[in-house]
């Protein structure tokens, strides 16, 4: 399974969503949460999304099955965390998952490229073969919020975990160049071939803002990538 | 089922109990919840008011069975806001439930008249109905608080639902105007007669409170119209 | 049952804290709950009493069984506020308890002599049976706390209930006074007889003190009465 | 049982992973708690470690069964840490647990040499016994916090329990020698031998620092001992 929810640079949300598209993952259930926001987003078509957790299957990738799990937020309270993470966890042993891969972003307040990626894991000989494809390892510190304790849980239920963090700015909303570097990792790891062009391309276009906005008498014009529609700006309350 | 709590120029709760007064709907069941606010209300005469749920059935629309859904207020936490919306959602269905119409108000912070109503719905062909009955497209966004989450966790229970929100400023508690325009259109959806005069004798005096409130030297007199018995000023802490 | 946990001027603890040793009640059930602070006290004797609610009960008025319930203190979250009241009701109708009487203080800011006592009730003929011994009717307005939700959430488990407030000034910690006048309503009704002495030499010292701080030169020197156990100063964060 | 956790100058945890450490006890389960804090932490060697509690097993004291319990950290909520404490004497009455050990710091603001130590019971023929081994009575004020909840709620439970509060001052983040001061009075209540050497040296570095920092010009230069892995300062928002 490889799990990751929106955090710092929406890192994670970015990864497994390409993921998913890229593999033609299918959406086979939903997981609701009263610890999630009080609030419902309406499509352009009207329709509405109430905020959840997706669960997508692919064998596409051609090495074998792949759950993917992504939500459209974090719970905003701690016990939701741990809530929705031991579900997922819960529901990842009653589908025989092997393996656990969460990821996220690292906050280095500077645009680094290429992107390091961290990593640290359930086992120490899970996190030799990070560091053989060029992970470095997560030596001590910690990791807060659902990601972290997706990862965490994990090994007291014995299914194998890593964590991957790629380095971010703080100040992008959607790193896709952060995605792309934790992507690289997974795709060596599981041994698939993941077409990056669109998260380069995105990626491109953040670096661009960026450094056009370091140029004097400009500002900062357009930082932002494209958004996903749950950060538009409209919000009713009811 | 047509459900409304209390938000935003209470907009929901005067059309729901509107209806329920007019077409004389009578109550058949209550709910309570521990994330309602930790107070008892009292009637004129003494007896005890506990903040409560209220499921009201009739069939006097002349066009079938209605069940409405109102409560003294809003859960104050996200969590009781989201545990309510689920027991009032898994009650219509024991009900058989076939379509669910809940509202709000969208504040505009001006005084618009008439009142434009939007609106979101659980699938497509629904909204085309809307916008035939002259509500106009929710193309984004969000809506917060229970009405909202009624709204959109009907989708995954596969109960046909629709939100409608009315046009309110902000500065009105009590909007008879926004009730009225939500109730034409759930009047024109449902084929019923419902009589609005009480609602408009209310608008017309929240408008004239309003524009007597604008001319020069007299300032906000009375610019709300009549409270309901919760928001009565005796309070007192046992 | 006579119920009371301690308020606004400690007056519901102070008035069954009274009737338990009046009545020499004996204690048969102990209530904990996780919303209750989480600290332990300490006695005299060096032995350790965690936040709890009490149940005691007696024959020894004369006049039927009573069953009191009051508690170290209220819970500190709302939904443990209703959660506490839902258990003492749902013991109460193990218990076959026929009336509960709940009680509070009502803050006055003024200094009442004698203290009016209010009232309210699940149902307008016990309202007039309070009316006819002298209680002041609560037409209106809401009662905060656990008091008034064992009051309120009395009514849909179909449990008769009356809820007295005593006058009380906001600034006595522990007033005997206050107590004492919702002592003689509920002796009254109960057709029991209860020695106030206690009370009175308590109230009489609560009302000195008063004085003696309105005489110019003096100041507040000492207003508060006895205090529990739970008001002592010594805390340790362990 | 012996049971301490993380709390002021983490006399407790000290405490307890001490004799864990001198009386070669070995993990035998786990605790795991939605509030804890919603993070995980990482070892030196990059594997992951969650928030937990730990139950260790030993005879090696040579006078009959220990069991410990501590845990990385205390809940942060109120109930969070009720539950904790519910959960832990639950399991000490499964295992026949016929006598808990709380421990925690009293602050004094002063570095005081040798530490007081403090205790209560649940029994008064408890407290005489502490009493004969130098314990100074705690009659009267409170204790807050996981240490105090596990050693009240062992009451209601029928199981004896001591809690034993070692004078810290406010500022010392790891006080070996308040560990010691609770440790020597264990140690003489079940008749167990527990070399101290490594604490001694530890509240010898302590006081030094502090002595240090008290000389003019010198300031606060070196007052906290080691520290725990859970303290370091990398934190990453995943």
């Amino acid at each position: 399974m490889i799990a990751g929810l929106p955090g710092i640079g929406s890192v994670a949300w970015l990864a497994v969503n390409h993921l998913v598209k890229q593999l033609k993952a299918e959406l086979f259930a939903e997981l609701y949460s009263p610890s999630f926001s009080p609030k419902v987003w309406l499509s352009d078509d009207g329709t509405v999304k109430p905020a959840k957790g997706d669960f997508y299957f692919t064998r596409s990738g051609g090495v074998g099955d792949f759950v993917f799990f992504t939500a459209t937020e974090q719970p905003y309270s701690p016990e939701g965390q741990y809530e929705l993470a031991d579900r997922v966890l819960e529901f990842a042993e009653q589908l025989s998952v092997k393996r656990l891969v969460t990821m996220g972003g690292m906050a280095t307040d500077r645009f680094t490229e290429p992107r390091r990626v961290y990593g640290g894991s359930t086992d120490p000989s899970l996190m030799n073969e990070l560091e053989k494809n060029g992970v470095l390892k997560l030596g001590g510190g910690s990791i807060t919020g659902t990601n972290g304790l997706l990862f965490g849980l994990a090994k007291p239920r014995n299914v194998q975990a890593i964590c991957l963090l790629a380095e971010t700015p703080g100040y992008l909303s959607f790193d896709a160049g952060a995605a792309r570097a934790v992507l690289q990792v997974i795709a060596k790891i599981n041994g698939i071939q993941v077409d990056m062009s669109d998260l380069e391309k995105q990626a491109k276009e953040n670096k661009d803002a960026v450094d056009r906005a370091r140029e004097p008498g400009k500002g900062w014009g357009k930082t932002e990538a494209r958004k996903p529609v749950s950060d538009r700006e409209l919000s009713y309350v009811s």
